[in-house]
């Protein structure tokens, strides 16, 4: 996939443009509606629609383990993901209840959980059982690397044929903020202790040893910043690798894609790494509390919608940010104009 | 209404705990969810409910007009009010747009605009037909303030009789950001230039005009602070005060009211000057980019869930946080707890 470059089309900026005058006829002051207009533009210019619309959404979930959690990096223990993958089964973990609330098409995809998962409803794209544990080789090797991003591509194209409008891509996986903020450190040159924080909770001797397992990592690993598929082999993880390549075929298709937190701003970073053009089609959902996410969003101009100091990943922030999309949507296709309503103008114009 | 006390219920903050320790049993690490879990206890101590609910919510819009609009302080013309009335019945106004999609039972109610208001399915509760110009004369009587509270109580009390659970309310007004910064500022004793802003999207020279028409106004009152009926009613707004007689209502019923933007948030802290019990009923829903906002959140120790750059008013930005009380709701209400799930803790636990 790095040999031949995607088909990424450029969004219709002479459609958003179109857009842009026709929100200016609406009945409110021109601008009022801030960043809800700027929401209107890109995601007509994103879909080529001049009234674009994202319901349903679709709810992409990816689940892996990581070695490097044998390094003691996470407050919580290994099986936490394949019970965490059931509890998305069932139906009782968080972005269980946001994705109900906004009628979103849910699918948990296994690209790479160390057990057997049990239940049916997970999509079995298991990769490899976990990564290795990146304090002692590499994660995965090249090519499951790619077979990663495959299965995300495959995940986000299923969801565009079975209609959804608007792709939302969140993950499970204990120590995943480890990986993610090992391959942020490289692919922005930050330092480590910039952008490790305490994912789940751990305490501040653990957060010490965290920081220098990654440090550790990257000075074994050492891969070159400007190859980010060798990056997301050496240092990243499976759903890491899976969401970029959802990030990617979103772009492909033309339908947004409402980037979730920390791990899946790091993924969407890695896809614009191999896909510039990837930029374009995505939306940020909210700002976490995990220190690298800032530096995640500011390596790529973004600005989330919502900031409520979230911490828990699933895509659970994308999916409390959807319904401002949806008013975006609403408020372009439903609000009458000046001239409909009869309402006089600004008296300047 | 000065002379006998409000009867305002203080939360039920046991019950919040509780709240907060039965959040901490979910399948989420502890505070995962940031603001969320926040909103969650503050719903269930405000109406006593172990498990919360604010659907259906009402929105109210008041609506009246200003006779400081003579002095040329506005971008558009005193009409509009009652245009935008007229949209507001049609259902085209950017507010009936986010009310639908929030399933809200939206009422409008002219509480002093200055012509006559065609259209069925407006509450006809006119104390005024507009207020005087506090360039030259006190906007109302302390007689018709107490009136438009009575009316904003009114409609806060048939909004809960028909089932609402949670109120927002919102306000059309040419010229109502120079009434609200008038009153914000004696209220606060903040400079009057750092609050007034462009409203409507005023130029820079009719901004300087508009400051002086405040501080002349402000110089020519010279209401007491410590009487906030009496500065509504020399510097105020008819749906100034109906807003705050709502938020005195919410409070009483112990329903939670959702504050927008600006002169809301003045209403709001009116209303808090008049009853302090009313603050632990409030909401905000999020940060406007009129100056004076962010004042008036300050003085009342509020920080708003959403932060969009928006200037519209009528309930907008109220309207658009709601999907998150409902998240609130719907984690603490639908979320399995770790032991329920079988998924094991955090390991410190």
């Amino acid at each position: 996939m790095t040999d031949t470059p995607l088909p990424i089309a450029a969004p219709d900026r002479r459609l958003g443009e179109r857009v842009g005058a026709y929100l200016d006829t609406l009945t409110k002051p021109p601008g009022s509606l801030g960043r809800l207009e700027r929401l209107a533009v890109d995601l007509a210019a994103m879909t080529g629609e001049p009234f674009p619309r994202v319901t349903p959404p679709g709810v992409l979930v990816f689940a892996a383990d990581h070695g490097v959690a044998d390094e003691g990096v996470s407050a919580f223990p290994q099986e936490v993901t394949a019970q965490m993958v059931a509890n998305f089964v069932a139906g009782g973990a968080a972005i269980n209840v946001f994705a109900r609330r906004i009628g979103a098409r849910l699918e948990v995809i296994d690209v790479g959980v160390a057990g057997a998962v049990s239940g049916q409803g997970v999509v079995d794209e298991k990769v490899r059982p976990g990564t290795a544990n990146i304090a002692h080789r590499d994660a995965m090797s090249r090519a499951e690397a790619e077979a990663a991003i495959e299965a995300g591509r495959r995940a986000a194209g299923r969801a565009v044929e079975t209609g959804c409008r608007c792709l939302i891509v969140g993950e499970m996986g204990i120590a995943n903020t480890t990986a993610s903020s090992a391959v942020l450190a490289v692919l922005t040159c930050e330092p480590v202790a910039r952008l490790v924080g305490r994912g789940t909770g751990i305490d501040d001797a653990r957060l010490a040893h965290k920081r220098r397992v990654v440090e550790g990592a990257i000075a074994a690993r050492a891969p070159d910043p400007a190859d980010p598929l060798g990056v997301l082999a050496s240092l990243g993880g499976l759903e890491i690798a899976a969401m970029a390549g959802a990030c990617l075929e979103a772009a492909v298709r033309r339908v947004p894609l409402l980037v979730d937190g920390f791990i899946a701003t790091v993924a969407a970073l890695v896809a614009c790494r191999l896909a510039p053009g990837a930029r374009d089609y995505l939306v940020f959902g909210h700002r976490s509390r995990e220190p690298g996410h800032a530096v995640a969003l500011a390596a790529l101009d973004a600005e989330p919608l919502l900031d409520l100091a979230l911490r828990l990943g699933e895509g659970t922030g994308a999916a409390l940010a959807f319904p401002l999309l949806e008013a975006a949507c609403d408020m372009l296709a439903e609000m009458a104009t000046f001239a409909d309503a009869g309402v006089a103008g600004d008296d300047r114009a």
